[in-house]
C-alpha cells in the first residue's frame, strides 16, 4: 500500500487508514486524533438525534480542521406493536431487578427512533467531506445531495452482492467486512441467511467483482496485518477495536480491562443486545437474552429497549449488562492514545 | 515464504504448499501428483479399515517416490444404542424413497467403525514420512510410535487453545483452519461453542502462542492470498479446495460444474452429513435434515447411516444428496490438473 493512492486521493488524508466508527466507543476526540495524524477519523452519528448529531460534529469540528467522516445507519424502521415489545420489556425488568437495577416499565417505551434522514441536511450544512454507511445504502435522493456537495461516500459490504449493489448505487468506496469484525454487521441483503465470510475469502472476492476502492475491516491491528490486507486487495484499512483501550474511548474501564485479556474465542454473534447481528464478548446479558426463548424485535427496537438497562450498567462500571462490541483480533496493548495507534501502524508499516 | 525454510526441511519437500486431505475427493493420483511437483501430498484415510488404508498407501506410493502425507482422523467413536439412531434412519429412508433411491434399512445398520488406532500400525510399516490429523490429537503411545519411526506430525487447531496442547503433546507443525476453510472443522475442544475465527485473526494468533510452524488453511487458492498468509506468519499453506476440479479428484460431474459457479455465499457450516461441522455448497440433503427438527447423531455415526444414500447419489451424479465440501473462496478455474495448480501458484509466488 503506497501512502499515496487513490483512497487518500478521495478522503484528502496522508495515510489509507480509516479508525472504525463505534457508536458508543467512539468519540471526537478519537476522530480528531487520528484525523490529525494523517488517517481518517469517524465520527458514528447513527440513529442520533438531528441535534446530537449537529452538537458532536461542531465537537469534533473544534478538535481538528483536517477531514473526518460521519457514519450513518442506513436501516428503515420497522413497524410494530406494543404488544411486540412487550416480553421483551417483561424479561428486561426481570432481569435488570435481579441485577439490582432501578428500571422502570417508562424507561422501556415511549423511545423516538430517528434514522439517517433526519441527519442528512445537517451533514450538508457542516460540509461533511466524508460519509461513511452501514446497514444498507442511502436512498438516491440523499446520494445525489451529498454527491453534489463534494461529499465521498463509504458503503459497508459484507459479501459480493452488496458490494455490487453499492458501485451500482454510484458510491465510492466499499468497506468489506470480514467475519472477524467487531461490532455490528453491515449486512443489508435479507432474503438469505446472514453471510459470515472471513476476511481472506472475501476481500479478494470483492475487490475482483466491483472496479472502485476497497477498505479491508476486521482483524486488522498491526503493520503486518495491514500487509497481509494489501495482498489480498485492500486499499486502505479500518480499524475498531484497537481503539477500544483508548484514553478517547467511551468504553468503561472494565470493557477496556475485559478486552486487554480477551482469547480468540471469547467473542460471538448475537442480536441480543440491538435486534441486528454484532459481534461481542459473551457476558450475562448475552447469554440471558439469548437462552430466555422470546423473540428478539427487530433492530432498531430492541436497541431501544436494552439502552437504559445498558446505561445504567456503564454507570456501575459493569461489564455483565453492556455491550462489549469486540473483533476477534483483540490484543492485550500498552497503547492508550488514539494518535499513537496510528504512528504504531505507520511506522510498524514502513520498516516491513 | 522462503522456498527452504523450516517447514520445508521438516517435510522434506521443494515447496511449503500442502494438498488438503479431503476424503471422498483426494486419491491417490493427486497426492502423488502434488508430491512429484515438489509440494506435499495427502492422502486422506480417516475412518477407513485397515486393509483399505494400506491399498491406498500403495497405490500412492506406485505414483511417487516423493514423500506424501497420510490423514487420521483422531475421533472417539461415542457410545450409542440402536434407538438413538432410529429417528434418522425414518428420515433418510423417507428422504430416499422420495428421491428414488432404492435405500433399504439394511444399508443404516450394522456399520462397522473404525478408529485411527487400527491404522497406527500400517502407517508405521508404511514408514509414511508425514501423518497429519484432525478431530482431535493422538493418544501419547501413537505419538511416540510414530516419532520414533521418524514420522512428522501435523496436528488441526480452529483456536489457540487447540494449538497449544498440539505444541504440549509434542505434535510438530500446526495446521491453523480457519472458519474460511472447506470440509470438516478440526475443532476439537468441546466444552465451548464452537470456534469459528476467521484466518485474518486466527493466524497471528497461534503464530504467537507456539514455537513450532505453522500452516495456514481456508481461503487460500492464489499467489496473493498464500503471500497474504506468509504476512500473517505461516510458514506454510494448505490448499483444498481449488483441487476438487481436477481429473484427480473424485468429485463427480455435477459438484465440479456446481463449483464452478459458486457465490461467496452459497458455503454454509452443518452437521447434517456426518455429525461434525463441516463446511459445504448449501443443498437439499443439508436442508431436509437440518429442518426435520429430529437429533442428529455425532460423528462418525451420523457419516455412516448418509453413507449409502449419498453413495447412490453419487452414482446418478446427484448433487442435492452428497456432499459438496467447499471454503468460502471457490473460484472458477480452468485448472484440471493438480500439478498445474501446484505449478501455476510456484510460478505465480514468484512473479510478485
Amino acid at each position: 500500500m503506497a501512502w499515496t493512492n487513490i483512497l487518500t486521493d478521495l478522503l484528502k488524508v496522508n495515510y489509507p487508514i480509516i479508525q472504525a466508527p463505534m457508536l458508543g466507543v467512539s468519540t471526537p476526540e478519537m476522530a480528531a486524533a487520528v484525523s490529525n495524524e494523517g488517517g481518517l477519523g469517524s465520527l458514528p452519528v447513527g440513529g442520533l438525534s438531528p441535534d446530537a448529531t449537529k452538537q458532536l460534529i461542531r465537537t469534533t469540528k473544534s478538535l481538528t480542521n483536517k477531514p473526518f467522516a460521519v457514519n450513518l445507519f442506513a436501516h428503515n424502521i420497522p413497524s410494530y406493536s406494543e404488544d411486540d415489545l412487550e416480553p421483551m420489556r417483561k424479561l428486561l425488568l426481570q432481569l435488570a431487578a435481579k441485577r439490582g437495577y432501578d428500571l422502570n416499565a417508562a424507561d422501556l417505551s415511549n423511545f423516538k427512533l430517528y434514522n439517517y434522514l433526519d441527519q442528512i441536511d445537517i451533514l450538508i450544512e457542516e460540509k461533511i467531506p466524508v460519509v461513511s454507511f452501514t446497514f444498507g445504502c442511502l436512498d438516491p435522493d440523499s446520494i445525489e445531495a451529498l454527491k453534489r456537495n463534494a461529499c465521498t461516500l463509504i458503503g459497508t459490504a459484507t459479501c459480493v452482492e452488496e458490494a455490487l449493489y453499492l458501485q451500482q448505487q454510484d458510491i465510492d468506496i466499499i468497506a468489506v467486512q470480514g467475519i472477524e469484525a467487531g461490532g455490528h454487521r453491515g449486512t443489508f441483503i435479507e432474503d438469505m441467511p446472514l453471510p459470515q465470510i472471513g476476511l481472506f475469502s472475501l476481500l479478494p472476492q470483492i475487490k475482483k467483482a466491483v472496479r472502485i476502492p476497497c477498505v479491508a475491516a476486521g482483524g486488522i491491528n498491526s503493520a503486518r496485518t495491514m500487509k497481509a490486507a494489501v495482498e489480498l486487495g485492500a486499499d486502505g484499512v479500518q480499524i475498531g477495536t484497537a481503539f477500544i483501550g483508548t484514553e478517547e474511548s467511551q468504553a468503561i474501564p472494565s470493557y477496556k480491562t475485559r478486552l486487554n485479556n480477551a482469547k480468540d474465542t471469547d467473542t460471538a454473534l448475537t442480536k441480543a443486545f440491538s435486534g441486528r447481528w454484532a459481534r461481542g464478548i459473551r457476558n450475562e446479558m448475552m447469554n440471558e437474552i439469548e437462552q430466555a426463548g422470546i423473540p428478539i424485535p427487530p433492530y432498531p427496537l430492541q436497541n431501544s429497549l436494552t439502552a437504559q438497562f445498558r446505561k445504567l450498567a456503564q454507570q456501575n462500571n459493569d461489564i455483565e449488562y453492556t455491550t462489549l462490541w469486540a473483533g476477534q483480533s483483540a490484543v492485550r496493548t500498552t497503547l492508550t492514545q488514539s494518535k499513537d495507534i496510528i504512528r504504531n501502524l505507520i511506522e510498524g508499516y514502513e520498516a516491513l
